[in-house]
């Protein structure tokens, strides 16, 4: 499962939460920024050097990657293939364009985040005064971009309350997993006992 | 949404729970053939005469209808449209020819009910005492054929327990009610705060 959506929004937060549920994992990122106070290497992000990112590129080892506000993010394919083998759903926390790149490899469930509104989003960005101004406004800008990919996208989650968010994403997971194409192991199992 | 089954895989025990929740409505189906003990007209069936479900079929009042073991089954178009008016989710139990019918018409999402195995539901049929043993067969049959269309159904549910089968069928009503393509107002909404 893809969940994307605009910077503050609390992608994290709400993966955070489902990461704690039985069955599911949560994809770390690798990225070429400094982290950020609290954040820990291996559970946020994977911190890479710029030059070891680059290396990574070069060997094929990124499922997907991008260039943002200066920095290289990305999907380093051996960690998210560990994840998968272990794991029933392996959520990833990527941009519009990993999205687009992950869906045409695997098979991936997309949802984008939405905040109930972008006023409250702009608060949020400003109140966890990590960034600049000139960093809030370059992130809004870039949400508006992001946003017209969003009806390439399978569902919209409003992130209006967390615990909320958590729930509509657990029932597109449990709904997922019943889609036919996920069952058929299952369903060719069943018809057997017809004959 | 549209649930298919074969007969005796418990269908009707299934909506009549969902039926309950708020925003959900059964959609009642017609049909030709005598009313089951208990069975209520308007609740379980309309139950009409063989002349007049003719009379609505030559009227084009039938969305979708089919003959059955020698009855005919079939949904009323205007009553299908009050519902639709009425209620946010609208559940049709129809047969694999119905479903096909209708989601050429409607934007609907196809969820096909399975037993565990059809030993169970052999055993189902006969405890239920209203089938000689010559239709028994004759549903298995029919359930034979019907197993064929189930890849082109959205979702399958194994009914191994009543309540299971509630909740999944919950979870899909809830996750499809966050697919993008449902959403476009809210998105359009949330879009323009970003402006």
């Amino acid at each position: 499962m893809v969940v994307s959506g605009p910077s503050g929004v609390g992608k994290g937060t709400v993966l955070k939460h489902i990461s704690s549920f039985k069955g599911v994992s949560v994809s770390v990122s690798a990225t070429t920024r400094k982290p950020r106070e609290l954040e820990k290497d291996g559970e946020d992000y994977y911190f890479i050097s710029r030059e070891e990112f680059l290396e990574n590129i070069k060997k094929g080892e990124m499922v997907e990657y991008n260039e943002y506000c200066g920095n290289f993010y990305g999907t380093i394919k051996s960690k998210l293939e560990d994840l998968l083998k272990k794991n029933e759903i392996v959520l990833l926390e990527i941009d519009v364009n990993g999205a687009s790149l992950v869906s045409k490899k695997l098979d991936c469930v997309k949802i984008f985040l939405l905040p109930p509104n972008f006023n409250e989003l702009k608060k949020r960005l400003i109140l966890r005064g990590t960034e600049t101004k000139e960093n809030v406004e370059k992130r809004l800008k870039q949400a508006y971009i992001e946003m017209k990919d969003i009806y390439s996208y399978d569902y919209v989650v409003v992130n209006d309350e967390i615990n909320n968010a958590v729930e509509k994403i657990k029932s597109i997971a449990k709904a997922e997993s019943f889609k036919v194409k996920r069952r058929k192991f299952e369903i060719e199992e069943i018809l057997k006992s017809l004959l």
